[in-house]
């Protein structure tokens, strides 16, 4: 069975596994902020219109001076993207023949990119129910390759390690001369983030990726940017396309991360609903990954198959991500983000259902 | 003197040359569409809201199939871009290491991206005031290389060449399995268009690269794409980013797809406006170049230096193109765009002042 590696467009999915998808579908699959976008997107659209008939600055300087001084880094530090998958696939073409560690579970772009590179591909995976990171044997791997991607906090757990766990982790590639992308698309979600940006700027052994799609919510205007030496940035930087970046996602970027109230008012919520969420899933017996963010895996260990689960939901209309292409979960687990409160109160009255008839 | 190397932005062109811009400038530099974007555009900007929250289809679905209706070719023909400098970018990626030949003056990212892919670059240049393809010297090189880029109608020029001119390229192309990338970003501004598209589905030593930015003037949101056979595309489309193409930019390509009326119109003025302007030139004796299209080289054979007219239009608020970095052309002549009527009328006066005071 061939599903879509992704989630979003849950279309394909309903065809893939020939479901008649229900009227109403809820995308539980998309880790998408739930709160929207700041309302000052919305409030700005309109003039915003202006901005489609002339070429984008090609230098990006107004969004790099805001995200320079926001994170308190130099803007030669910093190379915006189209999305996070640009800065993917840049990196990985820099990349390019090398041989690449990747920490698993993880985020599939990271591997499809390098593979695209001719890169020859390691995998350190992680297990559950806590995913520790297994030192000894990740620094072992750690001396055969010249790159290590980590998706901090993880993608698809939302497990968000200690900061001496990831410290020893950057001091190790940079002690054995590794390249360590630290992937924090997802560090702004956590009621208490732990992020390492600051060092990015003063290692040429470390990247520090970021999205701006997920917490403010515009993943339709493609938007993130890595941190890293200026160096090490200028050699990714050559294969980007010219005005890579739209002029709205832009103009978006600056307004999104001038609103620091949404940050706020987004953890207190996503903290609320995931407690109330963990409360329930521990009631009915279900298992879930100890996530800190806006996302987790649940799975019903009575269940001899988490697939049976899943078709459940979908035929609900609940779409939830499946992990067939996670290594070391393989469909074991399915990932499931935090949305609006009567959407994940519906999600619960949808799993006594089924554990009703199961 | 380094000056910036693209239209657009001309704030970087008054700083470099040290000249205070005037409060009001009419910008010449770009090759936009005059008449702005299609109604439909502005029309259903405010529903377009909507879309920036999800991610985009990665697929193009919708924004292929419009393209395929309109062109007649099979949608597997076809690879949508983030602009078309994205598609340039990942030919050059496919091309790696390759021998490259540019028919000059040309679109200068050409060059600059194959040059990040070490490729070899060979030059053909073209010679005013008819810049003759000059088959036998071009011939001679194809048999050195492993692709050419033919910009068609050409940029900067503007020159339409007849059809069994480019035939005769296609063809040789083929007989020597030189793989022909012909830029047609501009041919849908000629009176009589001349394209090529239907034969790119048929040869894998032709591609054609389209942009849907300069016709219907939504340069700030990219969009291009490339025809050519199945099997050339998916080696191209191994390097595109996953959403490479922003939600907003695949709204609006439909939506500017299905308004024949605009391209009409467009092709309409341009052409008035275009016989104006030259019949002006004609009389005040400058040379400009035979072109078909919506820009046009012009110099004052009168003038020692280029670069006088250059700053001195500068000066009054008009902001030409330089030709610094098209070879053949070295800032011996100067690009300007077809604008609105008032404008180009106030280039006409101002050109009158320079002859009146030179």
């Amino acid at each position: 069975m061939q599903l879509p590696s992704h989630g979003s467009n849950p279309q394909h999915l309903y065809k893939a596994l020939e479901i008649n998808p229900p009227e109403e579908l809820v995308d539980f699959s998309v880790n998408i902020n739930p709160l929207g976008a700041p309302e000052a997107v919305k409030h700005n659209w309109g003039k915003w219109l202006e901005a489609i008939y002339d070429y984008p600055d090609p230098t990006f300087a107004e969004l790099k001076q805001t995200i320079a001084a926001k994170e308190g880094i130099e803007e030669s530090c910093l190379l915006p993207g189209n999305g996070a998958s640009e800065l993917i696939t840049l990196i990985a073409r820099y990349l390019q023949g090398k041989k690449v560690l990747i920490i698993h579970p993880a985020f599939s772009e990271y591997e499809a990119a390098c593979r695209s590179e001719n890169c020859t591909i390691f995998h350190h995976v992680l297990y559950p129910p806590e995913w520790e990171l297994d030192e000894t044997s990740l620094e072992r791997k750690l001396g055969l390759v010249d790159a290590v991607f980590f998706c901090h906090p993880n993608n698809p757990t939302g497990i968000q390690y200690d900061r001496p766990t990831v410290e020893w982790l950057i001091d190790t590639c940079q002690k054995k001369e590794v390249l360590l992308i630290l992937d924090e698309a997802f560090y702004d979600f956590a009621d208490r983030p732990v992020t390492f940006i600051d060092k990015a700027s003063q290692s040429p052994f470390l990247l520090v990726l970021r999205s701006l799609t997920k917490m403010y919510s515009i993943a339709g205007l493609r938007l993130g940017y890595l941190a890293g030496t200026p160096e090490v940035l200028s050699q990714i930087h050559k294969r980007q396309a010219h005005w890579s970046i739209n002029a709205i996602a832009l103009k978006a970027g600056k307004t999104c991360l001038d609103d620091r109230q949404h940050v706020l008012l987004t953890r207190d919520y996503i903290k609320r609903e995931r407690d109330r969420l963990f409360a329930y899933f521990r009631e009915i017996g279900f298992q879930h990954s100890p996530s800190a963010i806006n996302f987790y895996l649940i799975r019903d260990p009575s269940s001899r198959n988490q697939q049976e689960l899943f078709s459940f939901l979908l035929r609900k209309g609940l779409v939830l991500r499946h992990t067939y292409n996670f290594p070391g979960i393989e469909g074991e687990w399915l990932r499931v983000a935090i949305k609006k409160e009567a959407e994940n109160s519906l999600l619960m009255e949808v799993l006594s259902e089924w554990k009703r008839e199961n």
